[in-house]
């Protein structure tokens, strides 16, 4: 009993070729979810044919990234097919549910004892990331590079620069199957406590823009509020999921009762998160490493394994036990491999409409270009020399560049600035060209320097 | 780089506490996504309290029926918290995607040439199921049972009674494991039939209402063109399924460029149907049917066989054997599991969204009840009559049953006659009742059903 979506054009055909025009007049709003089905064909075919960037020893995801940013120009060579992914808007939905998943899948894969071993450190490097590109966006870069803007232009070119986007980067990881490596902890950590110092820097940010001065009251509010609300729904959230999955799989345990246990998890931290003001990929991530196996012991079906200890009875032991150990291993795998296929239809979504919305026209005017260029090696710098105080026993490099992409969260920085009329057209021209610059660079670095030097 | 959707809400409320308000004054619109997140879980969550119904026998979709019913009629309790469900496009989006995999996933696990041998009796099902209940419909119950309306209204309801909504039936008998059963594939086989005859009976009748007669032409037009254009694609398709597939294994083998390569020919026919005017689930089940074991051969990873052969090497023949057998039948499985988890995330969504469609006050008005409940009585009995000659060796009640629900196919029917102003607002209050109840009373009835004479 839904409302229809179908038949729409084919009938109006029909009734047109009969005299008959009126009716389906307005049905081109229903058109657009059929018509969304063969932009997912496009966006599917091109992220694999992207692929093949893997044969170069390149994460997955720079040739997401390519693909979508290929497609999203052909308008430029008078090949405007693709346009209509662009404004899309189911296509930003799923792209946005693809993103979600991905972190909650990272978050899966990553243990939450193994984070609190980095924490100290991932604190450090969020904090030199933050404040090493934001003083010198602020008073070096900016006032050098784009003279005569207002103090408050400069203000947020430094905000922005300061921002840190973790979705390329952990896809990278886990492209290279290196989540559980210390530098992916670091990295991962630090992104979730940069983006509640990006939170706290873009409140104070805009309150001295609005009235020249910052409430201490307010920033103590919001950075109380945000750890509060973070590490409270954690805990609280831990002390909801254990009675949950229990009672969840005491109405019918099975994969797909489990599978639905942990969806409910992550899009209920994805939306808590919201309502604090973080993105919801961080609560999506918080909530995957929140579960933990304990979680979904009660879900395991026995009789996958039962059917394989049954089949080796009149075996020997030894085989008994190996049949038995592989079978056990992929159980206990189970919610990773249920939701893989999940991940794998929406995830590249995400990354070819993040290409889609690169638009080469920018890098037709020669100072945009020059000055975005500089300003993306400061921008680099800047969070380089966070990796430099990650610690002993890591590739530094690697995790300097982990934290390299700005992303939808610069983006954000600079679109509040342009609302509030501080950030002009030129300087957002500038920032969008380092946010491309920052976030294409990444996937093809760190698969250098993750071929150059393994880490596990 | 996509467009911000996140941190809204708490970044407003700081905003505003700094004396800061219009900035943010419209992003509404960006809230919808996350905002759309706790939807998603409170509809896993209701769909599987929903699931309550399995333990009497019932299958699981009569209970996500039952829990969106509930939830979108708790504002007659003046209980309005999940009338933001409703009018969520992204949730109606999810649904349709639902359905399409759902549609697809049946197609799968449907083989074309058992299909085949039922195709005869599923024509004569589909014809006696069309033709039956549109006569009565016009020509009886209508006259009788409301006097006083145009011969046109008369023929719409007619039109409306011959529909057959086929994604309720599906997935009672997804529920129930006997897609392969024979009554299955002829209700399958008679349901994509129907929904051909159905485009060219609202052309058809469409025409009679605009122009007072029909255009031969036009309609052998409409007939010859749905064909064509499905079996045309279905060989089509066959034919660049095979190349497809082995290109797309050539770039990478693996378990997700099969997924990819499932999605991208599920969604392209489901496109190809629309493009015709027929429904996008036709689509995708004709595609299901079509793709074949042989299409995915190229994608099969044998480290996974090889494991287990590996785990047997020194043990006795019988067990390798036992052991083997059981690997290889996951393989081949393989597609159908690899799709489950998407299907087990979306599927749920459209039906809970179908049961929040339904408005427990259009039973308020006697009149409407009575009327509807008599005409229900009908309809029913016009699909029952074409399950009778559905030939010898199957459940003829399963089948009549099976053809029921009118679902959204009816409800386009009649919205197509209300936008040409022949159905008024009291005939649309009767037929939307109609397809409610006869949308209910299946998953109900077919479990009793298959309770007493399980089939297989």
């Amino acid at each position: 009993m839904q409302i229809p979506n179908f038949r729409n054009v084919f009938t109006f055909i029909i009734l047109s070729s009969l005299g008959f025009q009126t009716v389906f007049a307005s049905s081109g709003a229903h058109d657009i979810i059929p018509q969304t089905f063969l932009w997912i064909v496009i966006a599917l075919l091109a992220a694999r044919m992207g692929g093949f960037v893997e044969k170069f020893g390149q994460p997955a995801v720079l040739g997401e990234l390519l693909a979508g940013a290929i497609l999203g120009n052909l308008v430029l060579l008078q090949m405007p097919w693709f346009e209509g992914m662009k404004s899309n808007e189911y296509l930003h939905f799923m792209a946005e549910l693809g993103v979600v998943i991905l972190l909650f899948q990272v978050g899966l894969e990553s243990n939450v004892n193994e984070m609190k071993k980095v924490g100290l450190r991932a604190l450090l490097v969020a904090s030199i990331g933050v404040i090493l590109p934001f003083i010198m966006g602020r008073y070096i870069a900016g006032p050098l590079l784009m003279p005569g803007l207002s103090e408050n232009a400069y203000l947020f070119l430094g905000a922005t620069l300061s921002a840190t986007s973790v979705g390329i980067t952990a896809r990278v990881f886990k492209d290279f199957s290196i989540l559980s490596s210390k530098e992916s902890r670091i990295v991962l950590g630090a992104a979730v406590i940069d983006d509640v110092m990006g939170l706290v820097l873009l409140a104070i940010v805009s309150a001295i823009v609005q009235t020249g001065s910052i409430s201490v009251f307010s920033v103590l509010q919001t950075i109380t509020l945000s750890i509060l609300l973070l590490a409270g729904g954690t805990i609280l959230g831990g002390m909801i999921a254990k009675p949950l999955s229990k009672w969840m799989s005491s109405l019918n345990p099975g994969s797909g009762m489990k599978l639905a246990f942990a969806l409910i998890v992550g899009f209920l931290f994805a939306y808590i998160a919201h309502l604090i003001g973080l993105a919801p990929i961080v609560g999506a991530f918080t909530a995957g490493l929140m579960l933990d196996s304990i979680h979904f012991v009660h879900f395991d079906e026995p009789h996958y394994i039962a059917e394989f200890k049954d089949a080796v009875t009149s075996s020997d032991p030894e085989t008994q036990e190996r049949v038995i150990s592989i079978s056990e291993k992929q159980n206990e795998k189970h919610i990773e491999h249920i939701l893989e296929p999940i991940g794998q239809f929406l995830s590249p979504i995400f990354f070819i409409m993040t290409g889609l919305a690169v638009d080469f026209s920018v890098f037709m005017n020669p100072s945009t270009v020059l000055t975005a260029f500089v300003l993306s090696i400061i921008a680099i710098i800047g969070k380089l020399a966070s990796g430099m105080i990650a610690g002993k026993g890591v590739n530094k490099w690697i995790i300097g560049w982990g934290m390299v992409p700005r992303g939808e969260v610069g983006l954000i920085f600079a679109s509040v600035g342009r609302a509030l009329g501080v950030v002009d057209a030129a300087e957002f021209s500038v920032i969008v060209v380092v946010i491309m610059l920052t976030t294409f660079i990444t996937p093809p670095v760190l698969g250098y320097l993750l071929k150059k030097n393994p880490i596990s």
